[in-house]
């Protein structure tokens, strides 16, 4: 009973305060971490993409077991919460080495829905890549599509 | 059917080849870029446990949303699947940067068991950390000896 109660109050004051006003209460570091943070998530994004794209393209040998391991992180790091990486005030031009459009805070929920597509399809690919290299070549575009939707909206050009 | 066995063979074969073949099909280029995934996968373990240690040494205030989508995050970076980033062949001296010892794939079952303190940690860790402050310190310690246990055992000095 009490600690339900406790859970709800938190639960208001967390969804009020969102994440606005712990960025705001966090200094030049804590935003540059955010950013490097989420360049890190980018790159286990990329590795893992290339893992299956390089099977894909027959540069590396098929295998299963792999191509399904590369296929679950991949989904593991398209999954991370957004809230601890996309920390408002950290867009391009406000934190060195970010390219975070503007529109990631103005148009959260487009954002989202523009992670939640590589979510998505990287989790199918968890089924196909482990079946064979067809499946696994035919799952390739809804995760290319998907890298390419989010960056064309969201992601500013090279610094 | 015919899918059913085309799985089986598959992963019997994978279970056969294991990491250590597609490592050996591999170049330096993909080596070193398998390091530099687990070095991104450090980094995000890192990030997110010095978020929820900021808010437990009371350098940042305790907001219950974003130490749970930290604890969330912690638990995704330290369960990605092993077979993509410790590929043998890239331990340290073997593959610039690498601080990996040899133990890693000597005694996988050590090393699975250490990766697996972490996760173990961090997946009760999302509970606590949205309960309240005292609950979230109280799970600092098993991450932390987590941590620690692991680099004890599984990573070499500075290079």
């Amino acid at each position: 009973m009490h600690l339900t109660k406790s859970i709800t109050a938190i639960g208001i004051s967390a969804a009020l305060i969102a994440t606005a006003g712990f960025a705001a209460s966090h200094s030049e570091k804590a935003a540059s971490a955010a950013v490097n943070a989420r360049h890190a998530q980018m790159q286990l994004i990329a590795y893992h993409t290339g893992i299956l794209g390089g099977m894909a393209k027959g540069e590396t040998e098929y295998n299963a077991e792999m191509a399904t391991a590369a296929a679950t992180n991949l989904n593991a790091a398209a999954g991370f919460a957004p809230g601890t990486l996309w920390l408002e005030g950290t867009e391009q031009g406000a934190v060195e080495g970010s390219r975070a459009k503007a529109e990631i805070w103005s148009d959260a929920e487009g954002f989202n829905e523009a992670l939640m597509a590589l979510e998505t399809a990287s989790a199918d690919m968890i089924e196909a890549a482990g079946t064979d290299l067809d499946a696994l070549r035919a799952g390739m575009g809804a995760i290319g599509k998907a890298c390419g939707a989010c960056h064309d909206d969201y992601r500013g050009p090279k610094n």
